[in-house]
């Protein structure tokens, strides 16, 4: 096998500019999940992957769903029977792409900058998700094409509603357990502490997403007419979201913090090691100073500690110059990320109950779901487990980290759920990939040994 | 002149329908101010009251200025010496028209409806300010019709950026000092306490108009990435609008109440008669509680205190479904209503240094001015005012109120600032006109008593 190995990984290695060409592609397809305008686009990304999967030998299909279709791929091991099974999951969807005017060139298509000496791919998508999808379904083209076989059994299921809350991939992984069904789920969705430590994420956060009206008068009032009588939502809501942390950057909502577990010393030692000070974290960022809670350093924050974000408000007059009117309504969208332990229905009741408690009279609000997901904890032993530590030390130099990810991968979860199996989440990106930001990147360095990892663990797998 | 003034009166009966029509073309031009795209607009309907104003016989021209052109317009009396002479002050532009969903009718084409027998014109601009313009437009036209001139010198100055906080008129008004002079300037931008009791306005208030940005980290960033150690703008712009008053709904600002006068007992007695509880000023907006400061009545509250209020607020995603995003910047329109004695720069300067204490580190402020005027206390004496308020009792069947209007018109201080006059503030619209939101309209019956009320006047400055 090994000599095989070198030979795959020589073959990644040399065909590296056509692999680029191929996510060039993948990335040039506007698969904008949550817009309706670009439902075409998204059906549009499901059957290139069909079609490219097939190209490589593998049977694949689309599937649809009340949402946007799944991609579905199998091929076999020579000795199935004998070789381990792999279910690959990743999403093609991606995130809408405003502000589009920060953008150095169009989000769709992508260009190669060099940054200092390092080469990125700079497209919406490019590391979120659809690079790191490209790392896997690259190692297995290599495996197949230079030794007309995969080493373990490899399955595919793609979604394309994981930037929309999509709750279609329940339902459809219970729909195909059967088929579905492998010895392992591997992930790639993740990342890497810094370029040149890999790891594997064994704790998620999960996401309670809530968009929130609040409304007063019956429509826009003249500020100079009514203003100071009238209640003011766009106030209201301000007041709201000003209380929901205390000095301490705590939450303040009753029980939110119930059931959290703080990560033992040795993880918090490890963490550390790689990031002595919050420096490495927000200095990219153009910050200085951690937010939120004053006892955790910021990684622990991201990987450990649940959080309050509002992603997005508006109210009145947000046009050009000035309009003297008190909105009728003010909406915000608001989410916490949740850590595991952490109830998400309980929480969203609790939060309900709190923005009610703070409306005065006549003012009415209104709650509209976007999703709710807990965090979770994933296995952290097992043969898989130990296999593609060793094939990462083996392709980075350096032992491979247990981390925690800031973000929510709910099918980690429901994988577990609907399919009773594990999940390994191996992924690549940087934290200044900007993902769901203008200008996300990746870097072809990632894109490459990613790719060779792949490569690696796959044959780990066999062996 | 009693005998003449009936038949005038007369023909304003007899010529409604004209009048209506001739008010409907008018509000067929989208003269909105504030956007830049409406420039040409704007300029239409500049031209479209000087040829309206010179088929009465008026002397009139546009006049450019740096942004939007003004009318001027003269006519003299037969007997300029002897007789009185009056300028007459409006606006031709209009407040924008969003959000366009909630009007039953496109915004610029008029159409007149039946509420509970009641008749009124439905249109942007309907009450303010081209209705009430046309109110003393036609006057003139009737008394010039049916007696061949004007009882009094008329001049007219119709300016086109009140919506947008025009810096025009006063430099404007300065260099045009002696052709603008006059004994009485005469502002129909006001309204009456209800349907039935005239009034004159003799005290307004101010505005200080704000835009505050609040910027954090260089771009937005992915909230599972960075959520709880990143400093989130909105969160930031929240807590700083929710603080702005106490829980006595008082402005927290230092020294904000500096300098304003409670109103006399006399006066509060005589509103409290007119609106003996808040009801009739909220009801109609669906509200049933005064917002704003505990010890006084909604009407106290928005004819002589100063106010705090948000316009608009906007950062982050605000589309269909969910982004998961941290915002890089958050940004708000503030306002502040002020009264005769508040000083706007001062209060200017304290909001900008409360704002900055209640920054956090990495948190930076962008501030931009739209304007500051103070309140006004307009002459509560002299002939001009008792003649009006005999012809309003004889016209209206009631005595004229002298109120406050919460509203700004830096053009009353203005005035009096650039051509040493004095002005009295007549006008005719109601609370529920919903002047600067969708719908907006104007009573036929104020529109009709209107100008019945303006012959009158000027019949009155004759004799």
């Amino acid at each position: 096998m090994s000599q095989m190995l070198t030979q795959v990984l020589e073959e990644i290695d040399r065909t590296l500019e056509a692999s680029l060409a191929r996510l060039e592609t993948f990335l040039r397809i506007p698969s904008i999940s949550t817009r309706p305008e670009h439902k075409a686009d998204c059906r549009r990304a499901a059957d290139h992957l069909v079609s490219d999967l097939t190209s490589i030998g593998f049977n694949a299909r689309t599937e649809n769903t009340p949402g946007h279709p799944m991609v579905v791929a199998h091929m076999s091991a020579d000795q199935p029977e004998n070789a381990a099974h792999v279910l690959f999951y990743g999403h093609y969807d991606v995130q809408p792409t405003d502000p589009e005017d920060l953008w150095r060139h169009p989000p769709f298509e992508p260009v190669i900058e060099n940054q200092d000496g390092r080469k990125v791919i700079v497209a919406r998508g490019a590391s979120d998700d659809k690079g790191q999808v490209m790392t896997f379904i690259e190692a297995c083209r290599a495996w197949k094409k230079l030794t007309g076989k995969l080493p373990v059994s490899v399955s595919f299921l793609i979604e394309g509603e994981e930037e929309s809350g999509g709750e279609n991939l329940l339902p459809f992984m219970k729909a195909h357990r059967d088929e579905l069904r492998a010895d392992i789920a591997l992930i790639c969705d993740t990342g890497m502490p810094d370029r040149t430590t890999p790891a594997i994420t064994t704790s998620l956060r999960g996401l309670l997403a809530e968009e929130v009206t609040v409304s007063c008068a019956q429509h826009d009032l003249h500020s100079g007419m009514f203003g100071n009588a009238a209640r003011n939502p766009a106030e209201i809501l301000g007041r709201i979201i000003g209380s929901l942390r205390d000095e301490a950057g705590r939450v303040v909502l009753d029980g939110f913090y119930n059931g959290v577990v703080t990560p033992s010393p040795e993880i918090r030692a490890q963490w550390k090691s790689v990031f002595p000070d919050d420096k490495a974290i927000l200095q990219p960022l153009g910050l200085s100073d951690a937010a939120g809670e004053r006892d955790f350093s910021a990684i622990e924050q991201i990987w450990a500690r649940p959080s309050f974000e509002v992603n997005g408000i508006t109210s009145g007059y947000t046009g050009e110059g000035f309009k003297t009117v008190i909105p009728a309504k003010a909406t915000a969208k608001i989410s916490f990320r949740l850590v595991p332990g952490q109830d998400p229905q309980k929480i969203r009741e609790t939060f309900r109950a709190y923005v009610k408690s703070m409306l005065p009279p006549d003012a009415k609000v209104q709650f509209t779901s976007h999703g709710a997901s807990s965090g979770s904890q994933l296995a952290q032993a097992g043969q898989f487990l130990e296999k593609t530590r060793t094939a990462l030390q083996d392709e980075w130099g350096k032992p491979a980290l247990m981390i925690g990810c800031g973000g929510s991968i709910p099918v980690a979860g429901e994988v577990k759920e609907a399919l009773d199996m594990d999940a390994l989440l191996v992924g690549f990106a940087q934290d200044d990939d900007r993902i769901h930001s203008p200008n996300e990147q990746y870097g072809l360095e990632q894109f490459h040994r990613g790719m060779r990892s792949w490569v690696r663990i796959l044959a780990s797998f066999a062996a």
